[in-house]
């Protein structure tokens, strides 16, 4: 299996509902640095797993439409506590849906697998990985 | 899958038996930066893989029975190699205790897989990974 | 010159005004992974530069009251911009008074610099630092 | 699944054909920090995964033969596009060729799993993993 | 002193012209991660130390003249050894320029020191750092 | 100024002596990820800060003189709590006096400063930092 990952970052705010979040239920916030991993059996026409180029552009796209908000408004969100993992799984499924659009180039649509990871500080991260459709 | 990881460390001294392992048969030490890995298919009912908080909390409890001390005199290693992936899996097996006990929650008895690394260096670590029973 | 440094972090929401900070004039977030330096020239009594298990609980306390928190809503900030750097001069003040108070221990009152270094992602850092007394 | 892994680095010249690389078409350079990574499900005689030390000389002396090099003269890649994920795919065979050859010791030829990541930059790398045998 | 750095990359081909150099004689190339990092005193009207939107910005624009890129056709370092050491200091001058000039705004003109580390692996960076004019 | 710094490890043994150190007082270990910095205000005749390769193998021949072993028993260490900003200075004479004998070439007698840091772990490490003589 080939993987090729790129990494971004985001910035948000957030509060989570639930006693098991203790002092997180406050309004707070946090930076997100991702990495989003593109795997593939064999490699495409162009001999590589992605555009690399694409690929960080696409990722950079789909922070941005959440960088610098405050999740808590943010309507697909809505009744959802915005945790890690959460946001993980979330963009996993935007990025996919980028990847069946073809907005990574007709080679992309070979892609297998995608993995999701947030680091959230320097002793945590979430992550979401599955293959794709 | 959705996994979490959480990251702490642990300091050591031992030594190892066997030619293979050249100057670290003599009496030396190690830190060791551990990252603790969860994960399972879906979330639980609070939407998360794990109480994160507590998953730190578990983690330095097992590192602590551990930390600042010879491994060397350490009763339940006597007659074996303390290597760096004989410490995960036994790193492995501990939490995997703890979560069977429900010390992290009833929902955590629902992860599936575990995976402990060491980093024992900026150039190298070993892992041990499973599915939970 | 004698230097150690302890690591933590805090994870806070807050929003800038002024036109030059474009999107981030928005209410978002942060997590900040916070570098705290203490330096001397010569090692104290107990042959170190700070007890650096004290520095860590230190660190962490004065983190906890700003962890989890939206920053545009404590007093001690109305009217002020909490940027990085801001808040890296502020964290550097704080814990120049605990090292004042005695907190650290006696010897601590020979520190002659302390830098504070707050890294709000994998490409951004700000620091403040200074000499003590 | 136990894994032990070491890191090295090689320093490298070349250029891509293909409109898809942009100017990455112009003769450019990398270094590429290694990780490979070994995997079995059991520990061997020695109770290790792998000699460690043995590990490191055999990825040294693999990343020599293509470290200071230019890969566009390099006869084994006339004609292929030296891409970071096609490089993980080669040390992943050159390695695999060690093993076999008992070059990591006797009890390497029992690993499973070898996995080379090589990383390209602080937001990208590539990666190739299989089976071994 | 406050300080704030930003982190980008660019990657490059060269050669090495003196037997000190070794192997690195022959073309090679590599990824240096560079950091900027800007100080001064005490902040502008603004209340930052740059405006690090813009200051990433031109980062970037002075990386992309280099990047990717056989610095040995490079007609402003014929007859020089693009040394790490050498190329942190030519960066510092290509940013003091853009600072002297106005294009990190009015108020970073007050900057008042500027470091230029360029990491060219995981085990070695190079370093120029002075006042400003 | 001008800077260049390589980095290598070593793993160690040892016990403090001090109430200050709580469980530390036990036998126990670290590794140390070691960073030596040697800076400059002009470069030598070569282009060059210090000749990379020899500070790299001049480094290495140090940290083996300590690797593997307990600081306990080495007997340039008796009676010293071998603390990491301890460890740093030590590292700092000697590496001081390899430059002294030439051992880094004859150009490295004309650096100006040297920079030691000790990593201890992912959140802590001490210095020290001088101008040579």
């Amino acid at each position: 299996m080939y993987s090729v990952n790129v990494r971004d970052h985001f910035m948000i705010a957030h509060s989570f509902r639930g006693a098991v979040f203790g002092p997180a239920q406050r309004l707070h916030g946090a930076t997100y640095i991702v990495d989003a991993t593109f795997s593939r059996r064999e490699l495409d026409a162009d001999g590589v797993v992605v555009d690399i180029g694409r690929a960080a552009v696409v990722l950079k796209e789909e922070l941005e439409r959440l960088n610098f908000r405050n999740l808590d408004d943010v309507p697909a969100f809505a009744g959802r506590n915005t945790t890690t993992e959460f946001l993980a799984r979330e963009l996993f499924g935007r990025l996919a849906a980028r990847l069946s659009a073809g907005d990574l180039g007709e080679g992309a649509r070979g892609l297998q697998r995608l993995c999701v990871t947030l680091h959230e500080s320097h002793v945590a991260w979430a992550r979401y990985e599955a293959e794709l459709g």
